[in-house]
């Protein structure tokens, strides 16, 4: 079976510890002619929805790869492993919630199974399975072992969801979750990008007024502009500044425009 | 035309979003085969002065490569998009003064385009031109497109400069602008090592007595010590500990030695 | 000679400048089809112990390489630059206690030499030992080339130790010293996982009651868990939180068990 050239890594191992390395060598030992592509280490821990977030937003402009992604308080419990095939790309995790809106994007699921192989996985520790289950599955994958080898089908169905992001949308009006904060401090939503075109020309968010724009040199400097970001999603910027701290917001807080 | 095996990535992205895994992706989906160094992706957001110096200390340390930079307040506004060729090497990025001192190190500008080609940018973004046009326009020149392919020959002369940062030197003394503060709290002056052979044997700074020498150990542990550092510009280090806490100065400072 | 597909770097350089890139850089030019996995660079600034460790922990997990290792606060000075040969991989980097812990999981060292030779070596800096000495001497070291062509012989007697963590065992009690806190607040001691089975089986902690487990789902949220980790060390965590806060620590405190 053709497996992939290309590998990515998510995780929220942060980058002061050798876990990511760990990683990568194990990859490197099993398939040493993959290349690895990391997407972000510094997931905020435990923080599944963004690492969802973070992934999903992201894959879609890596090559054709097996995608492991590890943001994973429950390792060692009985939550499952998982791998997903989609027409686009092959998801390695932990069954709670981080791999499915990768998975959408991607095209969608179209076989699942439950990393339980006792050949592939013979004495795996209890706390760091990115090392001893996620990597070198993937590894294994990408050099083209069948999923069915590493273990048992899964319904599709059974798989864990994060519960949907809050939008809410009426007459000139708009309420969205905030879904992250980027490096810049720049306000991602959860509407799309198109739901600018049903708010009214006037825009205020959190009492604050706002420019309509596509880019932060829209607005004058220090001043709030909402726009479709680089992702397709509603977005709001300061000019020069940092919206999250000008708005006073975080990730999961519900932002109205009007 | 022959390419180029490398690209290097300087960027103010962080690491904490998957904007560089983006570009990295996007490069191996156009030049698989091109490898990839990561200089930075920490400069301070919007910090042009900083990255432009980062990379021009880098460069020379690399192979030959196609270096992408992007530090880039003005995205999406009329600042123009470049790629350079110099002797040693391609620079692509805005066109804002980021590349100017690295295409001095690379032994200067030969040629120069505006990146405007539609079919190369055919529906880039407004607010993230490293993944929708420069790390494409990278990989393509990497695989040894011409640079004229990707738009019209732009004037060297016009495109931007940074402010020469400031250098006053007079008998025995000498007054430097910070030009960096790197991760030890290392203080790196906008004079080049050799500056230090035309200041008398005692050297005070900001009031601290400082002694000459080549490394850190040559002061004692918490003392002052001007030295010319491995980028060979001047700089003040603390053995043991941060010079930029002793001496409380930040980039932009003049500090001033005699 | 046999020489090595693969390079790993730690150092403490951070990741804002351009000295980690430059290392990379050097190790491309002279041999460009190895390739590198970075391990940490966020080793605290020249603390030797935590570098130690770190690359101890990792390197079994990493293919057959040569191993850079940087934490170096006595760079310049008298203090050697070696290589060590072990039946695992080769390690190359100052002789301050750095890399003999990784030598041991690697299998011990079989050969040792200093890092002298003005042919390699024609003009190095004294304060970045990494770009100048240790990158480029790995480098050729992966394309084959003999420890002895970079220097003379060195005892392996000679290097530099660092001192033995504090670990004491009584009846029912144990005093082992934090050898590191992870990026999750998870406390790690020096003593191995098998010192578990001789604890009673009440467990308190700094006069926190702490239960026996394997994972951090093993204690109830917010309750302190004792158990061996991924790299077999006895490491106290906290579920959904972080054991360091809990506990007050930081590495080199010793914490008592009972």
């Amino acid at each position: 079976m053709p497996g992939y050239a290309w590998l990515s890594l998510t995780t929220d191992y942060g980058l002061s510890d050798g876990f990511v390395a760990a990683c990568h060598g194990v990859v490197a030992r099993i398939a040493p002619a993959v290349r690895v592509i990391d997407v972000s280490h510094l997931v905020p821990a435990g923080d599944v929805a963004r690492g969802a977030t973070v992934l999903a937003q992201t894959v879609g402009h890596l090559p054709p790869a097996v995608h492991v992604a590890v943001v994973d308080p429950g390792v060692g419990t009985a939550r499952r492993g998982v791998a997903l095939r989609t027409p686009g790309g092959l998801l390695v995790g932990p069954d709670n919630g981080l791999l499915l809106r990768a998975a959408s994007v991607l095209g969608g699921i179209t076989e699942a199974v439950e990393l339980t192989s006792v050949e592939w996985f013979p004495a795996p520790s209890r706390t760091f399975h990115g090392r001893d289950i996620f990597a070198p599955a993937a590894a294994r994958f990408a050099l083209g072992a069948p999923l069915a080898d590493a273990g048992p089908a899964v319904d599709p169905a059974s798989l864990l969801r994060l519960p949907e992001p809050v939008v809410r949308e009426g007459d000139g009006w708009l309420e969205a979750e905030v879904l992250t904060v980027d490096h810049f401090g720049n306000v991602q939503l959860a509407a799309t990008g198109s739901a600018l075109r049903r708010l009214g020309p006037v825009v205020r968010i959190g009492g604050h007024p706002a420019g309509r724009g596509d880019t932060f040199g829209d607005a004058p400097p220090g001043g709030l502009v909402v726009y479709p970001d680089s992702a397709d999603q509603l977005a709001v910027a300061v000019n020069g500044g940092r919206a999250d701290e000008l708005l006073g917001v975080t990730p999961g807080d519900v932002l109205r425009l009007e």
